[in-house]
């Protein structure tokens, strides 16, 4: 066969619903040598790994690494662990990746039931509360920070709530973690998981999970085996832990990236991390809304790292996208299942959450939307954001 | 929290059962910034990348693609998309890695018979003949490259033998890409699984997988879903193929890796790389004799690229690999399972099957075995290399 040329990665700027770009620290760090899984240099790397983890989360759960795997998987860790054939659990449904949630459950055999919004919109405690007096499930699963719409669960008080009805609460934090506040021990989550290339500005191939105590009570309960053996909590619980067992060879590079990213996270303070996301994400909505456009999302419930926006009439989704990547080597993201072709999804994460990603995102916007046929006052995006920043 | 300090990446020779080192060309290209999964220039290098997998597979199977996540994810995806509740597989089991098929296929629920030998030696065909004729089963499992004792299986018939009792043929060679012959069509393999950190030289993370049609029409079959949605083939060739529909977010940096180390393997040739490792081996095997130590793996089915060797009577393992590790930075392997204490694994794969890792390897165990209180000849082990290498 003939074989490919140099690899030869385009210029981006990746401002979608993730992979967000990761940090040059992170890049760096992976063109390290590798280490053995069982050397003793690599284990310390582990546990300053899963330290810097447990911080992130704002947790003390013993039970929390990195799945080695994408995010996707770290849903599947946490439902095949908790669920088994029978079980019955609620899905709050409100865009894509609740009905994945329901796909991946129902795999388990598990008995779902969902309670469902309009895309866009979030729960309110009394509807959940109402459902989880009729079904009385073991598990409850929501999406905080719903990537397909945009929008931002409040979930503070929900682990209270499903602990009255001694239930398990499991949380999407895909799109939250390293963004937004996700406080693991004070809002009493039992199972949560995320990715390592959104708010952690690493590349994709991780997957954070953590397990509250009362989750690891449930799972030494089980009275079967948990499907996946990959992904097995208890298996690899001896291989994060004192045993040090060996379960299968972890991704030595991706732990070295995960290692800088939470480092960077945690140098800049997470308090400081929030705020950042939300001033840059202020002063995106006022550019974008001066271009015209409206968010999906509830007002007063919008992500600060995922702006989700109709795609104005008359506007070709796919030409305009391929505008921005091609000539403005820019990276947003379309829209997902019922938002497909309607909706543009623009991320400002974790490194990537900065003024110059939202004054050229707002640049190179203004440009495609015009050569859309789009009436828009030259300059009106850029000029907003500025003075959002200047409040 | 205090943050642990720079990453500090001890000088290590990787010479265990795996992660080898990987090439320096994989390292650099995993620094490159990263692309969205759906990018134009990322698909292309996912082309780029299945088509050179074919190549080293020797198959032209359309179903071939890395899974992301490590090599022990390619067996589970091998089997749960194979298997369903109650089906009846055969694994044939003469070590560590294929108990580990026993147990992942289990928990798909299939019903599971093993035909046995001792740990080291290699199954006949007229042996497999008689279970298949006596069990009749949907498929059989066996391990052509055994990574706990070092034993090279031949395959070349099975496919055929496999075919003629209706029974699909699942080939483990986690150890065997990129180092020995796989013929994945001449062989009639139906599913065959590996991993990237060995052969191909690349960190781990990541699970190349090909399905024969053969194995595909059976999938497509199925009467229950994948008990695992993120490595269901059926979704996942949706993202690998034309559709390129969003199933998880794919791990960018892994996949340039992967891409580099393909290249450089078929840069090479297949038939020169094969050729080095057995070179190689035979230097290490000489030398290793001379050392006064045997093999595990049966006469004339030794792997080039993993030599297991019995620790010496009276030779501490643990002591001796430390001192091997910390003095002279060079990981060889434990024994596994039955073997626990009592073999070491030495590997020579891919970028690391050269002269200099047997000569560095030998001459440092020479003083380890020597300080360990073991007769060693001086030089012994370095000489019966440079003759073989000499022949």
């Amino acid at each position: 066969m003939s074989l490919p040329g140099q690899l030869n990665i385009p210029n981006r700027l990746l401002l979608g619903p993730g992979p967000s770009d990761a940090h040059p620290r992170v890049l760096a760090a992976m063109a390290n040598p590798l280490l053995g899984h069982l050397d003793p240099a690599y284990l310390e790397i582990m546990n300053e790994t899963a330290a810097m983890l447990r911080e992130a989360f704002q947790t003390k759960n013993p039970l929390t690494f990195p799945i080695s795997a994408t995010g996707m998987a770290g849903m599947e860790t946490c439902l095949v662990n908790l669920l088994e054939a029978g079980d019955k659990v609620i899905i709050c449904q409100a865009g894509f990746f609740s009905l994945r949630m329901v796909e991946v459950a129902t795999r388990c055999g598990a008995e779902v039931t969902t309670i469902t919004k309009p895309w866009g919109q979030v729960f309110e405690l009394s509807e959940i509360r109402e459902a989880l007096q009729r079904i009385r499930p073991k598990a409850l699963g929501i999406v905080q920070a719903e990537t397909s719409t945009g929008s931002w669960q409040p979930i503070e008080e929900l682990g209270k709530l499903c602990h009255e009805f001694d239930c398990l609460l499991v949380v999407d934090a895909v799109t939250a973690l390293g963004c937004i506040p996700v406080k693991v021990d004070e809002w009493e989550i039992d199972a949560i998981y995320s990715c390592s290339q959104k708010g952690l500005s690493c590349p994709p191939g991780l997957a954070p999970v953590s397990f509250s105590p009362r989750a690891e009570a449930t799972i030494s309960k089980r009275k079967t085996k948990v499907q996946s053996w990959y992904l097995d909590m208890t298996l690899l619980k001896q291989y994060w832990g004192a045993e040090r067992a060996y379960h299968h060879t972890a991704p030595i590079s991706m732990t070295y990236a995960l290692r800088e990213g939470l480092k960077i996270v945690l140098e800049e303070g997470l308090e400081n991390r929030w705020a950042r996301h939300l001033k840059n994400h202020t002063a995106l909505k006022a550019g974008l809304i001066a271009l015209g456009l409206h968010y999906t999302a509830q007002d007063g419930h919008q992500l600060p790292q995922l702006n989700a926006v109709r795609i104005p009439d008359g506007v070709d989704d796919m030409a305009t996208r391929k505008k921005l990547l091609m000539e403005f080597g820019i990276e947003v993201g379309g829209g997902l299942g019922d938002f497909k072709g309607k909706v543009w999804r623009i991320g400002l994460m974790g490194y990537n959450s900065k003024s110059s990603s939202v004054f050229t995102v707002l640049a190179a916007l203004e440009q495609c939307l015009r050569s859309a046929g789009a009436k828009v006052t030259p300059g009106s995006g850029v000029a907003a954001a500025e003075l959002a920043y200047q409040r």
